[in-house]
């Protein structure tokens, strides 16, 4: 191991979240919006939460070139990795491991979405202290969610014995897709699945040689780039190999065979976590108004809200935003666009944001 | 009678509409607006719809001080009769009726609402004619809507036998006030009651004397306003009796007690007549996006609505709106204001006027 900090964190900044149109837009995605309010943008949280972990110069962030600008504004004097085109997420953390594993040899990385929240700062740094122990014995390690609801939106980890000499850490036996609802609460009942938060924890050597067993092509292709990177000759390594990446995610790529295989661990915790993916999971999240159960973001002198239980309002301007009798009802009013709709339709703003795009409205996406 | 027109028309056009907002606001009220979508405004339909009876100087509009320039723009040419303030509608028809009658002698008045619609001017127009024909014989006339069902927003009238001698017109033996659901239910049944639009025809003299009959003072006020209206007095007139009138309405000054004793006539009418007292009424006269029940004012290319049956959307800016998955949802968006409820909820929009009226913010009534 090398003697950098305790844990270098890569940081995959992309997705446009659909689902939280029209707040989040593919020039303004969510990461680099402070979608709960909070004064800072998850983005930056998620750097905020990091820090403790990585220090400053631990922290790494990958995007594309479009956000590179607006990343380096809100983290300033933080590494970006700039793709130059999206190839899925396992190029994306292959690309951060490769380089990092040619400039400090093997060392400890950990992959954390940029756009989730979490709540409880002290257990989520514990569980990855454990993680990042139990991935010194060469194990890639998960974070594994308590679930709190037969989640449809969620993939699952399917758990199996504790690990010996772990604290709390449980053998991974499978990666579940997202289930339906029946199959969601049978996963609940039986108290052996966690949700899966995407979030990975390894040694570099661990991870590339997974990577190396399983895509050797895609291995080989980012340790070039890799090997290129910190020279002149990155662009030219970038033009040459970057597109011909295969396109796969770091699930599918690396951790579902490691899981057949007995490689992969998991730390279960309850952390206050979220991935805020449509407007009904961001409710709990938000400020309420006084007086009321709705949610909100903007100026409360700007938004009222009468006999409408649970729902959420988001003024992103000076305009007087007024909701009468409608339970869950989510209100979002930004300068060019407006949506009503409820937390149970939340999961289908995308329908709309796929009618704007089929009628040429792209300047609203 | 006079050698003047069929019919003088005498519209009070005052009423902030406030189940409107935001929409119709005090300073730009319903009856200026185009509130259907028509390309004219409800004024200017009321015009449009009353200048076959009593063509262009039958026309009579009675306003406040501050929308005499407003109604003047819109309807260059037709005589304004201004009030200094507001002092209900029996003193706004008196004096109208008391000027008509000093400059014309004994003429035929009829007063209607500048903010109402009525989709069948030919059954308006066939109705009025019947009932200035019962006029004629010194009754007081008005006209009864036929019932579509049990509303408990609008007045009843009682009606009794059929008018000797006339078309359908029959006698009125009461006017009720706004029923609870089960009364005007009971209404409906017994197949004796229409909806009171507040729609008169009288001689003026008829008029008047029935308002010295019951109110001498208003009466005589009235008629002294009314001698130096065309004069140079009319200044200190309306300066010196104008705030001493009584308030009251027509219904309670006149209409009432005249039934009471046999005095009034109906001519019963279905003319697709609306009040447009709120979004839930104002749904029928909208147009439709294209494969929707939404109805909307405004561009069709900026709302979007899926999954909403009999939705109001009113987009009153080039913002792209968009609704999904609430069934009978009213989103109004306007430059300063935007309101979310549902048709269901129309008749306490109420509520949220009242809440800014409370908290002062006055510019947004």
């Amino acid at each position: 191991m090398s003697n950098g900090p305790e844990l270098y964190a890569i940081v995959p900044a992309g997705g446009a979240g659909t689902r939280l149109w029209p707040l989040s837009r593919a020039k303004n995605p969510k990461f680099l919006l402070d979608i709960t309010g909070s004064g800072r943008t998850l983005l930056q949280q998620t750097a905020d939460r990091l820090e403790p972990l990585t220090g400053k110069n631990g922290l790494k962030i990958v995007t594309g070139r479009a956000h590179r600008a607006a990343v380096h504004q809100q983290l300033p004097g933080v590494e970006i990795l700039a793709e130059p085109s999206p190839r899925d997420s396992m190029a994306a953390i292959g690309l951060a491991a490769a380089i990092l594993h040619r400039r400090h040899g093997d060392s400890m990385i950990g992959s954390f979405a940029a756009d989730h929240v979490i709540k409880d700062d002290g257990a989520f740094h514990a569980a990855v202290r454990e993680a990042i122990e139990v991935a010194k014995t060469g194990q890639i390690v998960t974070l594994g969610i308590d679930p709190l609801y037969p989640s449809t939106a969620y993939g699952y980890i399917r758990c199996g014995q504790g690990v010996p000499g772990a604290k709390t850490a449980l053998q991974v036996l499978a990666f579940e897709e997202k289930p339906g609802p029946q199959t969601a609460a049978e996963y609940l009942r039986s108290g052996n699945y966690r949700w899966n938060a995407g979030m990975f924890v390894a040694r570099t050597g661990v991870l590339l040689d997974a990577l190396n067993r399983e895509h050797p092509a895609l291995a080989t292709g980012l340790d070039e780039i890799a090997q290129a990177w910190d020279t002149g000759g990155r662009a030219e390594a970038l033009a040459w190999a970057w597109t011909s990446l295969q396109k796969i995610s770091i699930d599918h790529a690396i951790a579902e065979p490691a899981a057949a295989r007995g490689a992969v661990s998991v730390v279960p915790v309850d952390m206050g976590w979220s991935d805020l993916g449509d407007f009904d999971s961001l409710a709990p999240h938000l400020e309420q108004l006084e007086g009321t159960s709705t949610g909100y973001i903007g100026d409360p002198r700007t938004i009222i809200s009468l006999e409408s239980e649970n729902a959420i309002i988001v003024n992103g301007g000076t305009k007087t935003v007024t909701l009468l009798g409608i339970d869950g009802a989510v209100v979002v009013e930004t300068p060019d666009a407006l949506l009503v709709t409820t937390r149970q339709k939340a999961q289908d703003v995308k329908e709309i944001v796929d009618l704007l795009r089929g009628s040429g409205r792209n300047h609203l996406l």
